[in-house]
């Protein structure tokens, strides 16, 4: 009997001429399993496509449930202002990534492979851990050392090879970018992009965007809508109970209604490149924005300041992939006890591009406006008096500080002299 | 001859008070000085005002170009997306608010107070040291301690002191909120905004706002602006050299017309209470985009991260006033060094309430499109091949880890049990 | 029937004063308590003097193991070399130190006050809770405000007070210097330890240090110790299980006898001084310096930088009081996280002062000689040719970098010129 | 005429393999370079060796005095306890390391590599910019790809070719570790210290050390130390002004005789591997623990604390090799501002092993006991009144925070239900 091997399969270039090659190198049987994290369009045909490459079946999991739960979620807990795209557009399920090559003729590639093998170091959570063992080996590494020795191949040697072997990949030269999508967002990059001068969101290039309405051409009305939040977690949109799923597919029409969401950025990869994307994500810009409504009210000031000092720390860790690594889950047990209390309503108004805050209520709210009144009975919570001690001694330190440094002062040149005994010292090591 | 002292006076309700308590109390002649950096309109009248209350002279120094070049240009460095309104807001020029008052009925007081007193502790950069000695030194507090004993007095106190005395001011009772204005931006709070489930960019809301329209109302058609950036501070404007001071009313103007820069936010105090703001900051929300785009395209990532990490810091002592504080100017040290390749040109698009990025170019670009691409000479800077080992060598502390972990579990319970040769000694301790 | 009021109680200047002015102010039956956490002979005669002093009943609770598993053990975790005597020693039970006045007429007090006062904002740990109603309650505060209007009384009114009343404070006067002591350590300040220049560990000092020798008394010959680490927390000495309260005995007496973990050092308070401290804390610092060593071994690299980044921060928490603060919590939250694998043991050796590390292991060993040795067969973990693509793809942006200066400067002064349009925009604003 | 090619050269293995090598393949003069930054014994005869190997030349440059200077003194400024040890062995001049293959037969390679060539991509301070075109060139990376296809050869391999060429590599096969030296201190790994359970401090190991004699073998009588600082860097010892190199020297030598500065650790290397290191650092040790002294007194606290949190990133980039990447110097920025009042003088004590505090002193202190006497005069600096609102202000929103928890809590269940309007909508998504 033939043997078996599973492979993370997208239907790209370099899945589907790692898909024949395997086939063809060691004589197996090879199934393709894809999951589905919301690519949509880009899973038309995936059945076929596999078939007509070699696979013997494909196995296309629903994935999207899990993806937003275990990933998009977490994900969002940490993050500031407008960074959520980042990250968020490359991490999808490990086991997905690990073989899948790209289907994009550009520059995403390398970025991608450091995340896919990387990830590979830990069980996956999709169970297609055969497949990891295989291009990972040594001796199963064919892209890099056999067919192409010594490296891996380039785009145009791989297209070669497709049409050599009859691989239905068509190039998908008709588009002057690389687009990938998922249910968070969809990036492009390369082409046309690679000048950072470019710009994309000019009319001429309103037919790139598959998610989104521009701004110009949403609704001239704005729309109200609410968001419910249980410990960090988007539970509710607009007062109907939702999965995570169900909230991402809401927003995503919602933002896309009303051109949310749309970012044009240089980033920093991985491997030491910078790289310019643009991201369509109407749907988590106003979960991000919305989320952080709701901390702004009911999350402590200090745990605030020290979470947004890890941000950037946890972001890059998402960005390249590094998500089972174990201080990824050391920053998620800080953020999860840092969204304990962070429950409550936000309201949000979108409108030709930009989300508003409109509002935003909860139970466990700190912000009480009976503490700061300034005609409040003194022997309630704040006192004004107590300002003074407040004042004086966080001020201390800087007054004996600059009390010293002037006493110092005064008595230079005489006290400079000998405030330590061998000012000349480095002069003397210069001169030998 | 009668004693003279200077007193940084605004015309509000505090300083008014001061002014006329101190020259009772002290039987002394009043200077009053106020620094000009932006307020406008709360500037009108201030000269006959503080003569009726008592003054014998005025100084109105105009700081506005020493304001925005040492105070907003340094601060707007270090700055994340949509933070720099926060601790833009709060500073001025410290020998102002050092006897500086508020003339706001609400509640910002409790935070200007920290400021405003710990300010002095280090030279003033604006000669006016003598007003700092004398509500500073214990005497000399009259606010707290003399004619109101043992504590600050109440507005409603201050109001009733004014009327006796027939001072000047007038409740801005008129007003639902209270307002503070400077060059960067003006904030609203207080009255009707201390609910935060009210909508502040409601219609019905449309006449609080000074510096901006409202999105709704801005031109249909999109404004395009290039801002020139060296070294971190931006020169010029649509191409033409401007000083800082020009910068920041020429950027006010246009996102002002295009309704650019409307915050509002749930804030946290030094004093350890929450707090509602809304604020405009056309200018500053511009200035602050554009620096974000020009940095990704100059700095270096590792030098991004680590100043994104400080930047929580950053603005906390910012917002809590300790802009001459030590580990501020330390901070500063680093920001400066990570701005010396900052330079370049940028182009903004603003749009009903948006800020677009529409393109960036430097002769300091670090974004080289040869580098990455895929077909590139092997030989040449970025070469695919050497990924395998950059992926392996990460990757390398979570092989070895997930080896051991599973080496260790695949030995349980045995192992688990001899890991270390006393697992029960924690029951045992219960015991007792 | 007389009201009861509980009073944290420890013996000293300030609980006895208010002992007795709580008594005669609110004719209220005074029931006093004090946690036993190690004071050890500050507790002698504490029964007695309590009564004298007027209390009706005193409850003294043996809370030392609950102080070791529940405070020492939690505070281990986290620390850098030599830090733990610095938090180790602020902290005991919030209760007891609420309303513990210091018997010590040093300088301590003042950074004593601000954690005994917040600590009363969470719920205690050990049910103290009327007594905490009492003293912060604006007309509760008998210190400040009655008897001593408007401010703390000063020693020497206490003093006198206490004579007054008959109460038995006898001065330790005796003393040059003031103590305090719990399991953890005992530490010594104020008096002649006031000169930062006086040498604390001069032969003629040596009566002063109480738990250890001097290191030229201790014995001529090392002594071999091994401890046991589960999850972070030692649960065995010498191959004997041992509660933590065991475990701090046990090693307080070693490190006693070789007279180790003695240190000077100036410490930053709260409150904005400095201060100098001596501490002995023999068991700690071989706790610490072991659990250094099985962290080395068994701790991801990764998780080891992010944790040493917060120590400062954690430090600075538990040093200020806030132990019960949420940031405290979230902090804590990541270190347990990081100290799932950290089992296994370690042998120190100690002698005449000096911890050295004699020898670790563990089933949870990240040190995997054959991943290392360069002979190895190159199929195997590591492989050295990883290594190339490893330096160029780190070294990458740092190429980039130096290429893209070097080309702007070899093309100054006609780039530099250029590289932004106005460079001569500053100077015109100082023109002006 | 003969092409000239510079190498740098330690006479070591790997150097004398390349030496020999480049001058055969190239037909070219090899001129070989080496620093000496310390070595010592590891120098002699070095001239002859590179003869014998095939240099027409050989500069040993003295940059002994440069390597303290620029090297060692700005990595003690940022280093806390205990930790320049490691950082401080790793860094040498970058031209010498950038061709400097090792002599060590044991695993520190894998580390070298990284720092070795990517110090490369910054212009050399010592001028050798000739050498690192060559190695690291695609064309000319002899070890890797030419004689020893597709891989760098391993040690035997290197062992043979030496003994084919007659090279005189003595194979330093008879001490069981392999060590590295300069100017900070000595290392030692590999061999019989890849066990870490090993005592490398044991009598029977005692030989291996070279700079120190053991703690048991030190002087019976104590020795006083008095270091004078400037802006961080130590200027004179004993009363006597003396160069970097001078200090280094001195300092090594009084170390050295009292057997401080031996540590064992296992390390974190750059490649993802852990590392047993032992290392002697008499001087370095001295050097560091006087620093932190003088800091203690002289240092703001916040400034501190920042400077702190920054160290283990610090330490990182040094260790990692990236002493000339951007933002290692962004940090040393931030580090310059932060010594500017690190200026005094320390004594410390030296005895059988242990290095302790023996005073410090400055006209920078910021210790003033004046401040902190309880007696003080109320109008003096610090107040103890003003403890009352510093202590209420900081315990505001730790107040806030346990009143809204505990009003939740006591309207639950009820309230939890209502406190989102959607607490099932996760169960909900479960079902489907």
């Amino acid at each position: 009997m033939k043997k078996k091997i599973v492979l993370a399969y997208s239907g790209g270039l370099d899945t589907s001429v790692l898909l024949s090659w395997i086939k063809d190198t060691y004589d197996a049987e090879v199934i393709a399993f894809c999951a589905n994290i919301g690519q949509d369009d880009e899973l038309k045909g995936l059945n076929a496509k596999a078939k007509k490459t070699g696979a013997s079946k494909i196995y296309i999991d629903d994935l999207q449930e899990e993806f937003a739960r275990d990933f998009i979620y977490p994900m969002m807990q940490p993050e500031p202002f407008m960074r959520p795209v980042l990250p968020g557009h490359q991490h999808c399920p490990p086991s997905h990534r690990q073989a899948h090559g790209g289907d994009r003729p550009g520059r995403r590639r390398d970025r991608d492979r450091p995340r896919r093998d990387r990830q590979g170091e830990r069980p996956s959570p999709f169970r297609v851990d055969r497949c990891r063992s295989g291009p990972r080996d040594r001796n199963h590494r064919p892209l890099a050392g056999r067919a192409f020795p010594h490296r891996l191949p380039r785009p145009r040697e791989m297209i070669a090879y497709c049409a050599d072997k009859n691989i239905p990949v068509q190039a998908s030269a008709k588009k002057p970018y690389s687009s990938d999508r998922n249910l968070l967002h969809i990036s492009f990059e390369a082409g046309i992009l690679e000048d950072p001068w470019f710009d994309a969101f000019a009319p001429s290039n309103k037919d790139m965007f598959t998610l989104s309405v521009a701004p110009e051409d949403a609704p001239d009305k704005a729309e109200y809508v609410t968001l419910e939040f249980m410990k960090g977690d988007c539970v509710a949109v607009n007062g109907k109970e939702l999965s995570p799923l169900q909230v991402m597919k809401t927003l995503n029409k919602l933002g896309g209604k009303h051109g949310v969401g749309r970012v044009d950025m240089v980033e920093n990869r991985f491997v030491g490149m910078k790289s310019r994307g643009v991201y369509e994500t109407p749907g988590g810009a106003i979960l991000h924005f919305a989320h952080r409504q709701i901390e702004s009210l009911t999350m402590d000031r200090e745990v605030m300041h020290l979470r947004d000092s890890l941000i950037p720390k946890y972001a890059t860790l998402v960005y390249n992939g590094f998500w089972y690594a174990p201080e990824r889950l050391a920053l998620q047990a800080l953020v999860t006890e840092s969204q304990k209390n962070v429950s409550g309503t936000v309201r949000v108004k979108l409108y030709k591009g930009g989300i508003y805050a409109a509002g935003r209520k909860s139970a466990y709210s700190l912000y009480n406006p009976h503490i700061a009144t300034m005609e409040a009975d003194p022997t309630k919570a704040y006192n004004q008096d107590d300002a003074t001690g407040f004042i004086r001694l966080n001020g201390l330190r800087l007054k004996v500080g600059a009390t010293v440094e002037a006493e110092v002062n005064a008595q230079a040149p005489k006290k400079a002299a000998t405030a330590t005994k061998a000012p000349k010292a480095k002069k003397a090591a210069k001169k030998k």
